[in-house]
Order: structure tokens, then sequence, then C-alpha cells
């Protein structure tokens, strides 16, 4: 097995490190990840300036390429360009902190593994529950291994990924791995108003991750009641469940047209 | 009604300077926009550093607050905290170039009006269908126009907003608009590997947008035949399709518990 490991922390940080571990006991590892901390980058990708690819050094052996860019920019670097073979899987985390619920649309992490299932490979996002940055990985590196190892035999539909959350758990505390959907929970944010020596206002973002209704099988539920999640994802948004109700909707029918082909798939 | 405009190309671009024109029509405008370019951010936030609002003017006047950040930054700073009362919708646009098929998931038009529903705010993105930065947004202005002044009384559900893709064609041509599906179209992309002066790769994102899979109620194909798409959209991933399928999959059940909660909403 070939595995590209990407992650959104940086190539430097600890969860890259401790995935790269454990993929290394399923198959040949090759790391492409961004050169700095790329948290809530979403799904970006760096398209008015170039990328350059840094070999990376760590325990004094090349650890993989550093890339000035995203972790999308990453996947699709490394899979287009950089590497010598197409990998099998994506693999990317682990995260240091929760990519449950809301958080999964603004997550770096989860916008690498979304890249890789565009370019038709199995993939996968792994995230730790915890922003502790001293925060054991053991576990979420063990869960990964479990999940990754099955991927390809999971047969997984195209433009559909795992999106993986690990409790902070203790391994004695730990329940297991569930599948789960996506949790409805959400930030309550807001801005802390500071002002300048200059006298000039400027503003930093605050939350705090809220309840706004639990799901029983909702990711955020439950890693909170000691499992790991597995949620499968997609990039398909239209809201089908509304589509219909759009299309015949009063309102809209004064400047909507319609068609006969409407409703085909 | 009292409406926030925000979009991804810039304050000074010519899109959100026709959209606002358009929005004057049905009332009270207020813009928070990016002080520059930031196409394919995606669902970016700005975490690590803190956000400005400056005024920028326009014709002799303050036309909105400039920020040096992300087009979600704009609309949660904007509502949390820049605006004196809460803003009845949220458009974003009009975007240079289609947000139609995978674009929508690197959109940073997109990602606004998403960052608005996610703060409970009817709330929609605009597009036109051409990188030609002097293309005429006339068309996409009035579009937006009959939209948005229904966009209250629609009574979209929550967690869904509009993305709205309007075709680059004279009025004579335009065919109307008609609700539609997200298309499966998708970039064929890859790097122009360039060598600098010093000897050095670097790396250039280059591609063409290509069609997968044709869907007859699919956004691209019915912009591309001169109709305006409206896309209803929302930030649920989860593949309910195979949700039930992974949880009684063979490969996964080796390692997966169960619980008698599953499958209840």
């Amino acid at each position: 097995m070939y595995i590209l490991v990407t992650n959104d922390d940086g190539i430097d940080s600890a969860g890259i490190h401790a995935l790269v571990q454990a993929m290394r006991r399923i198959g040949d590892v090759v790391v492409v990840a961004p050169d700095r901390q790329q948290s809530a980058v979403g799904h970006a990708l760096t398209v008015a300036s170039p990328l350059r690819a840094t070999p990376f050094h760590r325990d004094g052996e090349v650890f993989g390429y550093a890339i000035n860019g995203t972790p999308a920019d990453c996947v699709k670097l490394g899979v287009s360009t950089l590497l010598e073979r197409r990998p099998d899987i994506v693999v990317s985390g682990i995260n240091h902190g929760s990519n449950t619920s809301v958080n999964a649309i603004y997550s770096g992490t989860v916008s690498a593994a979304t890249e890789g299932t565009l370019m038709g490979i199995p993939s996968m996002a792994v995230s730790l529950a915890t922003f502790d940055h001293s925060a054991d990985m053991s576990l979420a590196a063990e869960v990964a291994f479990q999940i990754a190892s099955r991927l390809m035999d999971m047969g997984l539909p195209p433009g559909t990924l795992l999106n993986v959350n690990v409790p902070p758990v203790p391994r004695e505390e730990f329940r297991g791995i569930r599948v789960t959907r996506q949790g409805h929970n959400a930030w309550d944010d807001g801005y802390d108003v500071r002002i300048d020596p200059q006298g000039r206002p400027y503003y930093w973002l605050t939350g705090e991750f809220t309840t706004v209704r639990e799901l029983p099988d909702g990711d955020d539920h439950v890693v909170k009641n000691g499992y790991a999640a597995i949620t499968p994802i997609h990039y398909e948004l239209t809201n089908f469940a509304v589509l219909e109700s759009l299309r015949s909707h009063p309102v809209l029918s004064e400047i909507c047209v319609r068609d006969s082909n409407e409703g085909q798939a």
C-alpha cells in the first residue's frame, strides 16, 4: 500500500508524526504537508502564487515535502506532480481539535481528504477532539490504523470520504468505534474588540462550541461519550429535500421556468 | 429590508458594485467585504491574527467596510460586531466566474452565504459564469434582484442557502431562471512546473473545467444553455445513502460497535 499523509497543523506537528508511524505499519508512506499551521483554512487552494516543495527532515532523515500552501494544495500537488506513483489512500491528520458537526466545513484536515476523494482516491481525515497540544496521540493513531488498513476494502462510493474523530480519553476508557452522522452543533462566537496604541480597533475571533441540537448518533455526541466516530461525508451539497418544493414554490414560480428534464438523475 | 452584501473578489470589484446597486432597489445596503481578492479561499476563517475594518470610499461616499480577511470573516465580523442591527438577508457576489458543480466547495462567494446561513439569516451567493473581468454585470444584477427580493418569503429551511449562477449572455439570449441541483463536473488540473533563476522548481496551478457527467438539471448544464441556475445547498455533509451500509459492512463491523440509538434522527 502506498499512503499519502498530510494535515493542516503543519509538517512539524506531533499529530502528523504519530499518524505517519501508524501508517508505516500498513505500507509505504509519503508525506506532503503544509510548512506551517493552516487551521480553519477550509477548502482553500492557492491560485494567485506559485507553490514550493521543500524536503523536510525529522530524526536525521527526509520525512516529507513541506509546501507553502494549504492542505488541499498539498494533496493536489502531491498526487498530480510530486509523487512517482498514485497513492492508494490519502490520510489527513491527526488534527489537534475536533472536526465534528459544523467544524467539518472549516477544516483544512477534512478538505485535504476531500481533495483526495475528488481525485478518485479513498481518503479519510482523523482528528483528536482536544486542543491540548501535549495530548497523547496514541489512541487516535491506533484508530487511524484500524480504519485506514480497511479503507480500500470498504468500497466507498465515489465522492464519499470518512471523517474520523477520536475522543481524548485514556485507552481504558475508550468505548470503541461507531459509524455516525455529522452533528448539528455549532460555535457561539463573536469578536473580542481591542484598541491598538494608535487608538484604532482590532478584532480577535473568540467563541465556544455549544450544543444546538444533540443527535443520538451525531459525531459530537458519540465522541463526548468516549467513542471514536466515523462519519461518511460527501461534497454533494444539493438539499434534495427542498428542490421540488422550491420548484413549485408560488413565490419562486413567478420568476422561474420549468423543464421536462427536471427531476431526472 | 436591511441587506448585507459581501463577495470574494474584493470590495473594489465591479461585481460587488453592480450587486450593491441592485440591492439598493430592495432596501438599505451595508457592505462588509475583503480588502483584496480572496478567490478559492473556501470556507476559511482568520483565527491566528486580528481583523481590521477600514471604511472604503467609492464615488465620494463611504461604500462599506474593507476587511483584511476572508468572505466568511466579513459575514461573521459584520453580523456579530460591526453592524448596528441584524441584516434581514446576506447576498454575496457578483463573483467573476462560475460557482457551479465542484466549484462551490472552493468558493469564497458561497462560503460567505454559508456563514450567513449558519447565523440564521436567509442567504444567497451570485456568480456570473465567466472569468472576463470586463463582462457586463447587468443581467446577473437583475437576476440577483429578482431572487433576493423574494428570499425572505421563500421559507428556506434552516441550514439551506441559494447558490445562483448566471450565464454570460446578452439579455435577449437569456432564457430565464431555473431551480437546479449541483452538477457533477470537475477540474482537470495539474501544475505548470517552472525553474527559477536559482535552478529550483516552483509550481503554478493550471487546469480546465471539464464535463465528468452531464446532469440534465445540473447547474452547469442549465447555465451553459442560457438559463440562470438556483441551487439550494446545505452544509449537512453526511452521505446518508451509505450510513446504514457502512454500519453493517463486514469489513467495518470487525472494528465497530453499534448502539440502539443509531438511525434515530
